[in-house]
């Protein structure tokens, strides 16, 4: 199957506890319109320093829990490594987004933003 | 930033009502041990008729709500059209997944599976 080419639409610009502070490319801005503080929302992220040839894992990082596929873990190690996480939207100013629970380090890569799923969902 | 390369990990082989079928890549199958039937998963795909250039929808389609900025919605428009859907698991054998709920077309690139998160999350 062909390759898929993904730009970053921003990157984690700062960890401070469980504050996470985040910049979005200026082009992109326009895309932000619409969130408010205290919104849920799902931010999908780029784990760069996992490793992608790893196919088992131990459950939550626990070498007492026995090695699982890890398409049935939330190991940063897999084929594509990206991250999903459903943080706190705790407030936004021009390109820059505060959340909380945004468990990543500073330069990880930002692909995308989306509101948080209410029932089933169309893609 | 540097652009992100990846490889699809499967794709949607055949979707009929709510049921939709998806391969896994034989070399990538040890990646599915200790999924179970009625296990609720989270899949990451690759909404590939999206319009990468499109910073602004309407929520849920719908023309007679406002326009807001993408990652304000769940549109499949946007800069990297990842959809992610949390489905259910019906069955499973060999590299072939049976799920509930995801709402993609035949021939859509899998890109990950997770399990759900549960509680707060490390990656």
């Amino acid at each position: 199957m062909k390759e898929i080419v993904l730009r970053p639409i921003g990157w984690v610009e700062r960890v401070e506890g469980e504050t996470t502070e985040f910049h979005i490319l200026p082009e992109l801005v326009a895309g932000l319109e619409g969130l408010s503080p205290g919104e849920k929302i799902l931010i999908l992220f780029w784990m760069d320093r996992a490793d992608r040839t790893r196919l088992e894992a131990h459950p939550r990082g626990d070498p007492a829990r026995p090695l699982r596929g890890v398409f049935a873990t939330r190991s940063p190690h897999r084929p594509n490594p990206i991250g999903a996480t459903t943080v706190e939207l705790l407030s936004l100013q021009g390109n820059r987004l505060w959340v909380r629970g945004l468990d990543a380090w500073e330069g990880t890569p930002i692909l995308d933003i989306k509101i948080e799923a209410k029932g089933p969902e169309t893609a």
